[in-house]
């Protein structure tokens, strides 16, 4: 989910980041969130014949139940609220459902999963069948490519269009799960492909519709495509799950992501800008980069050597970013050869976009 | 689901039902339904080394994918969203929360099977944090009561509180699912309780509203019960769902439900109406059972003798309402001694709802 927040973290509670990393993940999502998984009664479920056990509750890229028969069952659950996720001027039908599927999708793959089949709850104003007829179908359509059929699906009458996609995955019962928690100090940091394109693919969309250019090269045309149309690291994901020791899917951009990493694992860390690897040019692609958001791509941490061996043997790209040090350091960013400087956790943020005109976002 | 119909049906096309039962299963969100089923990719998937297949796609209460270790997952969702599903000056958060989860559990106890996780995806206006923590506090609550605990979620901003909530259940290697299709003429249909408190309650929370009473009695009370706080009929799923030829939950009232389950079958049916438990006296109470909705009886369609046995052995109650006929007898209604009229294809329809001002559901 990509307002996933780190848990309860009872294993990490007496090591909490330091106070120059700043406030820790502090999203108005993950706010909210650590509100509600306060007050949520506790998980250990009574495991009896032919019941699930969970393996893995609230907190991170999707749950996790322990099926009967071997394996483990995944669960995740994103949304698209119109005026908050996207905007009817800049986003058709056909991304929007896209879009939402892919964000789901995402979660599976960034547990090292596999996805298996999709659900769909719609949310249109009777005024807008159209469009939700279209939105159902792109949905459907994503999924299929994907490996995660849309199996079923609810629509309901609302004011704005929404769309909720949950998708339920497997992973087998020899593959270990990628979770946040588990990065240690001393491991490298990679993530699995440029950062930041889908921001600025969204920021030529808002720009052409305010008139500033008519098309796009075709360079923006791909900014563009990674914004309206992201494509989840499924092979990534499930190739990397046991040569990694944590990771996670970069929805809200690197720093509050790699925030909400360090804190499920209770660990600090550096990221060298210098080697983010960035979708556009400057300070402008670098900003994009950390706090943009949407180019789901994965966040690894785990031994630099294993990490790049596994990678190179399944020809998927990583790029070494940082590295993982004590919780004490925080979650720091270098900009050059000089003195590192906190990195602030920020990123994207419904909590914040909700709050802005629809064309802000 | 609430709104699911009865899939593309590609078994009964030539069977459909007769002019004089009325225009089929056609609220808004069924119409809506049907035409995104029409333009959904197909659902033959690739069935592989741990992937599961797709037993049951879009159409049923809930999606059947076969587990390779043996077994079946099934999947639903269902929405709750402000205006239309729930009004703020009638519904107070623990209702919202705790109504939204029992309303998608039911579509677990609607195939047979037992819910084993829940999945939240809550929308929730920046100013409103302190109902969505209550929201999902009541949701866990509800969840957990039911076996199905909370094992993860979503929460994102937006205009009005949205409640989406997925089920993850199970139905053992041996057990049937319980389909809507599969009723055959000459079974006789059954409810597992009274119909129309759900709506009545609604009518008296209403009724509040306006002044027309300062308190309730103890029966008053138990119709506000129902409304506010309904219960799954999971052990008579399971316990039924190897007796009855076809069933699912009543949500939108007995008369639409009906319909989709006839139409699923490819059969007509007959209710007496001088058999429908009624939860409220009179032509009122009727109504309210016919085209009331929320519920969350089970309806089923089997063999009389065999399915009053095992209801009889599993201590579960079963009211005989009327009985399955051919496709060409339509749906029908037996008001008196006299003669059968159509019974409409009317009830709760969240596409009429959201026509309305909020007071008016």
């Amino acid at each position: 989910m990509r307002t996933g927040v780190d848990g309860r973290a009872k294993d990490h509670s007496d090591r909490l980041p330091a106070e120059d990393s700043g406030p820790g993940p502090s999203s108005g999502e993950d706010r909210l969130l650590r509100r509600i998984l306060d007050v949520l009664p506790s998980l250990e479920t009574a495991a009896g014949e032919g019941i699930p056990r969970l393996i893995l509750g609230p907190g991170d890229d999707a749950a996790a139940l322990a099926w009967p028969g071997g394996g483990a069952l995944l669960l995740t659950t994103d949304a698209s609220e119109e005026g908050v996720h996207f905007d009817r001027r800049l986003h058709p039908p056909r991304a929007i459902g896209r879009r939402a599927v892919a964000a789901a999708v995402s979660d599976i793959a960034a547990m090292g999963g596999r996805p298996a089949g999709t659900l769909i709850s719609l949310v249109a104003p009777p005024s807008e069948e159209t469009a939700a007829v279209r939105i159902s179908e792109a949905a459907a359509e994503r999924a299929r490519e994907l490996g995660a059929p849309l199996v079923g699906g609810n629509i309901t009458a609302g004011k704005r269009l929404g769309l909720h996609v949950t998708v339920a995955g497997t992973s087998p019962a020899e593959a270990p799960l990628l979770r946040r928690s588990g990065a240690k100090p001393g491991d490298a940091l990679f993530v699995t492909g440029k950062l930041g394109g889908a921001a600025l693919g969204l920021s030529l969309l808002r720009g052409r519709r305010e008139g500033a250019t008519a098309s796009f090269t075709p360079e923006e045309d791909a900014l563009v495509a990674r914004h309206l149309d992201p494509a989840p690291r499924l092979e990534a994901g499930a190739a990397l799950a046991g040569a990694a020791h944590a990771g996670m899917d970069i929805s809200d951009g690197l720093a509050l992501d790699l925030h909400r990493l360090a804190a499920a694992s209770g660990v600090g860390a550096l990221v060298e800008a210098s080697r983010v690897p960035l979708a556009g040019p400057g300070a402008r692609g670098l900003d994009a980069a950390l706090f943009g958001g949407e180019d789901y791509e994965l966040l690894l941490a785990g031994p630099q050597t294993r990490v790049r061996a596994v990678a190179a043997a399944a020809e998927i790209p990583v790029f070494p970013v940082g590295r993982v040090t004590g919780v004490g350091e925080g979650v720091r960013l270098r900009r050059a050869k000089g003195p590192t400087e906190p990195l602030p956790p920020r990123g994207w943020d419904s909590w914040t976009a909700a709050r802005w005109p629809p064309e802000a976002r």
